[in-house]
C-alpha cells in the first residue's frame, strides 16, 4: 500500500492518520503559494481534512482566489480543508494565557486540538500578577481533562497550575514580551525548570504541537477506555 | 484542615496527593543530611510513600546509619519509603534511550513512573545511529500508552519515535555527550524543534519529571475511564 | 581628610559610610588568606565593624588560627567583625525562598539585612509549586517594609509575591537546579521579565547585594521621617 | 467583592490598587486597537486613572479617532487617562541616563513615577566616558530619595552613582548600542555585576518598572512615616 | 606569474583553480550593483566561468539591464556566467531534505555541486517525522558518491542517513523554522552532535560550501583514480 | 573653566580635547535630526571641529536642508564639520579587510583616523582565504606604524598579520556574513583568541573606536617623541 | 540475517560494516567497567576489530586486570581490540594542529584514519600565528588526499590551509584555550565561517569524527576507482 | 635561514623578534612537564630570553627539579629564562585594577611589559564602586605612555579610565566575579561597548596579551622618535 504522495518538491505523508492515528498538517512557511495550492489541492482531492500551520494573509488569499475550499483564521493563522470526521476523543482541554498577548498562540493550540476532536475552553488573562484572577477560574479548569499553558514574558503559569490540578499540563512559551525574555527564551527556562511536576514543554510559540499533543493524551484515554 | 507541615526549613506539602492526585518527592540537592533525614522521617511517621530524587550516596549513607527505613538505587540516584497503595494507572510505559550513556536519566524516569503505578518497560540504546535497532522494537514500543524517549548528543530519537506512534512522547534530552553538546542543550533543542508531532520535553536529565507526566496522562485516562 | 587607607593591593574604602550611609563590607574571593587577615585587621583596628561576604572556610580558619575576633557563619559564609552600633533602620525585611537549597543565599540576604540594622523574618520553602504556603504566609509578608524574594529552578516566586504585596521586592535568582536552569540563568530571566510591577533583580546567588538594598530603601524611610 | 473585570479576553485587576498600593496599568503590545481601546473605555467608564505602555502611535491614534479622553507621549510612548487623585509619595526620583539615546526609557521612568505621584528630576547625558559631567550633578542627584540609572552599551553610570550616593539606585539597561551591546545585554550584565552596593536591576528598557519600583520604596517610606 | 586581479575595492583570485583545484565563486552580499558588475565584467573578459552565491534580485537585475551574460536562479539566488569545461568529476551527489523550506538551500547546494562538475540527484522532503518517506528513497540515496543533507528545525536527517550508507555525509543546517530553532542553531547542533559517523558540517545555509566540499571529495577520488 | 555645555537632552564634552587630546565626535544613533542639528550647531559655533559617526541619510539629510555646513559621506555613514587644525601624529595607519563588505566599517576606521590626523593607506580584500594577496600586500603593510585589521566571517585576518608585522593591530570584527557568524560574534571571538601577540579588538563594526585607538598610540608616540 | 547484538544496556551494532562501510566503535564515556568490558569481550568473540573512544585510564585498566586483548593509547584515549583486515584505503591523510595542547585530538584523528586503513602524516604546531611554519610544510600538505585540521583558540588554521590546498579539509575545532574561547566555541565558529572553501566541520574535540569521515572519503574514492 | 625549529610535537618560532620585535613566549597549558623541558631547553641552549605564560606550580616544579635555570612567579604564573638584553622601550605603563582579585591578571600584564623592557607601575584596586580611590591615582596615571585596565565584574573601569587620559588603554576583563559575571563574559562586554574612546580590549583574563599590546606600542612609538 502507498505510504506517501509524492509531488517533488514535498512526499504528502497520506498514511500519518493510520501510523500515528492523527490526521495530515502542512507547516506553510518557506512553501511559495503555488506550492501550498499544490498539496491543499492533493488532500482535498483525496477528500481528507488537512490542517495548515502559520499560514500567511498572502498564503490564504492566493488559495482563496484560486477557489479551493479552505477556510482561515486571522488570529491563530490556522488554514483548514474539511472536517475531521469523528470527534472521538470527547476529551476536555483547557486553554489557559498568561496575559491577551499570548492569544494568538492559544487559539492556535485551541483551534488545533478542536480541529482533531477535543472540546476545549478558554480561560485568557489569567497570569500569576494577579493570582486571584486565576483562583477565580481554578476550579474550572481543574474539570479538563488536559491543561494548555500559554505564557511569555516570565511564563511562570504553567508551573502554578500543574501545582493545583491533577491532569497533564502541556506549557507553551511565546514570544510576548521584551528585552530579556529574548523572544521567549525567559518563559522557555522558566517552564523547563518548573519545581511544580507534570509540566512538559513545547516550542515558542508552538500552540500546534500543543494542539496536537493534549489530543495524542486524550486519544491515548480513549484506546485505554475501549480496551 | 491542616495543607502542608512547617518544619521550619521546609514546608512539607502533604496535602499533595489531595490536590494534584500524586504522592510526596523530595528533591535532595542542596539539603544537609540532617535536613533530609528530618523531610523522610516526617513522612514515614506519616505513613507516607514518598519519593527522594538526585539523591547523593553520601545522603542515602546518612540515613541509613541512622537506621531509616529507605531504598536507594545507586543507577538512578533514587531514594524510596513506603509503597504507593494502589497500583492505579495499569498503564504501560516505554522508556527508550539513545545510548548506554543515558541509562540513569532512563532509569530515573522508568523508576519514577513504576513508583507511582505504572508498567515501564526498557528500550535501550536504540538510537538513531543504527536506526534498525530502533525498528526491531518498534512494534513493542507502539503498544505502550505513552513513550519516554530519553537521548543526549543530538537528541534524534524522540522525533523519529513520535512520527511512527500513536500515543504521546515525553523527550528527556539528557547532559551525555561533550563539545558542542552543551551539557544537553544540543538534544533539549533538537527534541524542542522536533517536527514530529506528539512530543513534549522536560528539562535536561529530568527522568523524575518525565516519569511523573506520564502517570498524570495514565491517571487522566483512568478517571475518564471511570466516568 | 583621608577618604580611604592604602594597604597596596587594596584601598579600604573608609570613608564609605559617609558617603553612601552604610559601612564597611569585603568581598573575600580571590584574595589569600594573609590578605584577608591585613584587611580585616585594618578595620578592626580602626574600629570599624565589618561584614567580609562568600568567605571560605579556609579563610575564615586562617583568621581564627591568628586570633582575630571575627564570628564565620557556615551557612551564609559570611565573616563579622563588630557590630554595626546603630540599629537605625527599625524596619522588617522579609526573606522568602522558594525551596530548601535557596536558604543559604536567604540567610546571606537576612544576615547581611541584620547586620547593617534591619529586622529580618524568614519565611522559607513557600515555592509556587504548593503555593497554598505562600498563602498561608502571606498576611505576614504583607506586614513587612521589604520583600526578598530568593529562588533557583524557574524562580516564579518574586513575581508572585510582589503581585501581593505594596511593599518593594528584590529577587535573588539561585544556582540552585540543573539543566536548562543554566546556574541561575533561567530564574534570572524569570524575575526580570516579571508580570508583577514592583520588582528589581540582583546577581545570582547575590544574598548580600539585596541585603543592603532593602536596607538603602529602609534608610531612606527613616532619612524622610526625619526630615 | 469583585475582584477584577472579565471582559473576555482580558481580566482587568481593578483591585490591584488595594492590593498592591499602585493603580493599574496595561501593557499595549500585543493588542488590538480594539482591545486596547474596550479596555481603556472599561477604566475610563470606573473613573479610574490608567497608564498605557509601550502604546503605538497607531493605537493612540485609534483611541483619539474615537474620541477617548487619552494623552500620548510620542517619547515615553506612554498612554494616559485621568489623573491619580493623591500625589502622597512626596519623593524625589533623580533619573539619569548615560546618553541621548537613552532618553526616551528614561521618561518612561520619569513619567510613570509622575504618574504614580513622585516628583521626577532628570539629569540626562552624565554617562562615564565624561565623567566630569557627572560630578557636576552629583551633590543635586544626592539630594534624591531614590535614583533611577538609565544606560545602554556599557552601562557603567548605575554602578558608579551607586558608589557615590546614599539612596537605594534602580538601574535600567537599555537597549542603546551595537555590536556586541546584543541589544541591551551587555549593559544589563554590567549592571546585575555592580561591584557598587545598593543596585537592583529591571529588565532592558523597563523604564516603566523602573518608575514603579521607585514608587513602591517612596510609598513605603510614607507608610512607615505614618506609622 | 601574476596570482590575483586588484581591481582595488577586491582582489580577484584568478589563481584559485590553479591552486585549489575549483573555479572562482564571488560572495554577493555587501557588494553595490556597480562593483558586482566590475568584478563580473572582469571574469567574463577573462573568459572564466564564475559562480556567484546568495545574488540578490536587484544586483541580479542590475547585471542583465547592463548586458552582462549572466543567468541567475531565483530559488537558489546563485548568478552564474560562463560554463566550467570540464565536467571531469564524474561522481554523484544525492542531496537530500528535511522539508519543503529546506529547498533554497538544497537547490544552492545541488547547483554549486552542477556548475563545478558534479551530477546531483534531488531527494526532498524526507525527514524523519515520517521516516518511511526517506526508507523509500535509501536504496537510490546509497548509491550516491556523497550525500548533501539538508535540514532545519530539529535537524536529524543528517544523522539518520549517515547510519544507513557508505559514502561521506555533509550536512547543511538550515534557518527553516521558529522559536528554540534559533535561526539554524538547533540542527547545527544536532548535526555536529550527530551520533552517526560519517558527518561533517557546514555553516547554517551553506549550500554553496557543501556542493563545494563534495566536489573537492570527488575531485579527489578521480586524481587517485589517475594516479 | 567650563567643562562641557548643557543643552538639556545632553551634555557636550568641550573639554574633551583638553583630556584626552582628541577632539569631538557624536553618536547619531537614537537622537532626533532636530537633537542632532542642535548639537551640531553648538559645535559649529564654537569653531571646533567635530566628528558625527553612524550617521543615518535621513539625518544627514536634515542637517543640509537647514544649510549646516558639513559633510557627509555614505558609505562610512560618517558625518564631519570643520576640519582638525593641526595634522599632527604623521603616523602611518595600514587599514586592512578580509573582504569588500567589510569596506564601510573599514573607511569609518580610515576616516577617522585621517580626520584626526593619521595618514591611513587601504589594503582591501586581502583575507586569508586567498592568502596570497596579502602577503602581495604585506611588506606596504609593515611600513605602517599601526595595522586596523577588519574582517567578518571567521576573522582571522588581524591574527594573521599580527604575526607578520611588529606594529600593534587593532582587530576589528563586522557584521558581515551569515549563519554562525551570528551578527559579528564569529570574528570577534576569532579575534580575542588570535594566538598571536599584538592584538587587541574593538567592538563590532567599530571602525570608529579603531581609527580613535591608533590615533591615541601615535599620538603618544609624537608625545614621546617630544620628551 | 542478525542485524545487532542485544546485550540489554546496549545493542552492537554488528552490521555496521555491511552498512557503512565502516567497522565497530564504541564511545566509552557514561559506560560503567563492567559494561565496557561486556562490549569489548562480545567484540573480540566475535573476532571483530573494535575502536574504543574517549576511554579513561580507570576503564582501561579495568579491561587490562581482566585480561582483555586490548590496547590503549594515553594520548587519544583511543582503546582498540584486533586489527582491521584490510588496508583498503590506501589513502593519505595530513593531520595539521595549531598548537601542541592540540595533539591529544589530533592523534584521536590520526589513530582513528590509520585503524580504518588510512595513512596518516602528523604536522603539529603549525598554527597561524607564525605562519611560515605552515608555509615550509605546505607542499607536504598538498600531496594528502585529505586534510584534517585540528586548532583551539582563534581556530584559523582549516580555513587557511582550505585556501591553499585541492583536497577536502575536515576542521576540528578543540578546547584548548581560556576565556572567551569557551570551551571550543570560538574555534568552531571560526571553522563554521571559514572564508575559504572545502571545509566542512567536526564536534569540538571530536578528532574520532574527523577520522572517520576521511577515511569514508577514502573508502568512496577506491571505490569508483574500482568501478 | 632557518626560520624555525622543529622538534616535532612544537615548532619554535626562533625568528619571531626578527619578524614582529619581540622575543619568544610559550603558552604552558596543554603540554606535558617532558614537552616544556624540551622547549625551555632548547630556547635555554641558543641563548634566548623567552617567556612562559599560565605555567603550573606543577610544571615549573619539573624544570627546577631538572635544573633548568628557570624563574617562576605564582602569582603571574609567569615562567622566564634568561633576560631581554635591551631595556629599548624606556615607556611607562600603569597597570590599574578594580580590585584584589584580578591582581594575578594584572601581574601577568604588568611583569610581561616588564620583561619586554617596559616600566611597570601598578595601581590596584582602584574600582569605580569607591571612584575616588581612582581619582586619588589619576594624575599619576595620566602621567603613562600606556595604560592597562584590569577589571573582572562589572568591568567599569577601563571605559572611565579611558575618558580621563590622554594615552590608550588596553582592557583586561577578568574572570573574577559570580553568576552573571559568567566567567568574565560580564566584564567583556563592558569594555567592548566601552562609550569613552581609546579603548581596546583583549581576551578574558589575557595580562600577557595586554602586557605584549603596550609594549608594541612603545616599540613603535621608539621607531618613529628614531626616525
Amino acid at each position: 500500500m502507498e505510504q506517501f504522495t509524492d509531488i517533488g518538491f514535498a512526499k504528502l505523508d497520506t498514511a500519518r492518520a493510520g501510523r500515528t492515528g492523527m490526521g495530515e498538517s502542512v507547516y506553510c512557511p518557506g512553501k511559495t503559494p503555488e506550492q501550498l495550492k499544490t498539496i491543499m489541492e492533493e488532500f482535498i482531492h483525496r477528500g481528507a481534512a488537512v490542517l495548515g500551520t502559520r499560514c500567511s494573509e498572502e498564503q490564504a488569499g492566493f488559495l482563496r482566489m484560486n477557489n479551493l475550499p479552505v477556510k482561515y483564521d486571522r488570529v491563530s493563522r490556522l488554514l483548514t480543508a474539511g472536517t475531521q470526521e469523528v470527534n472521538h476523543h470527547r476529551g476536555l482541554v483547557a486553554v489557559c494565557t498568561g496575559g491577551t498577548a499570548d492569544i494568538p498562540v492559544a487559539e492556535e493550540a485551541a483551534q488545533t486540538a478542536e480541529f482533531f476532536g477535543a472540546t476545549a475552553v478558554r480561560h485568557f488573562d489569567v497570569g500569576v500578577a494577579g493570582i486571584h484572577r486565576l483562583f477565580a477560574r481554578i476550579e474550572d479548569i481543574r474539570k479538563a481533562d488536559a491543561v494548555i499553558a500559554v505564557a511569555g514574558m516570565e511564563g511562570a503559569l504553567a508551573g502554578v497550575i500543574a501545582g493545583l490540578v491533577e491532569c497533564p499540563v502541556i506549557a507553551v512559551p511565546t514570544s510576548a514580551g521584551y528585552g530579556a525574555a529574548f523572544g521567549g527564551v525567559a518563559p522557555l527556562l522558566t517552564m523547563l525548570n518548573s519545581c511544580a511536576e507534570g509540566v512538559a514543554v513545547v516550542n515558542i510559540d508552538n500552540g500546534f504541537g500543543a494542539g496536537v499533543m493534549v489530543c495524542r493524551m486524550l486519544h491515548m484515554a480513549e484506546r485505554t477506555r475501549n480496551k
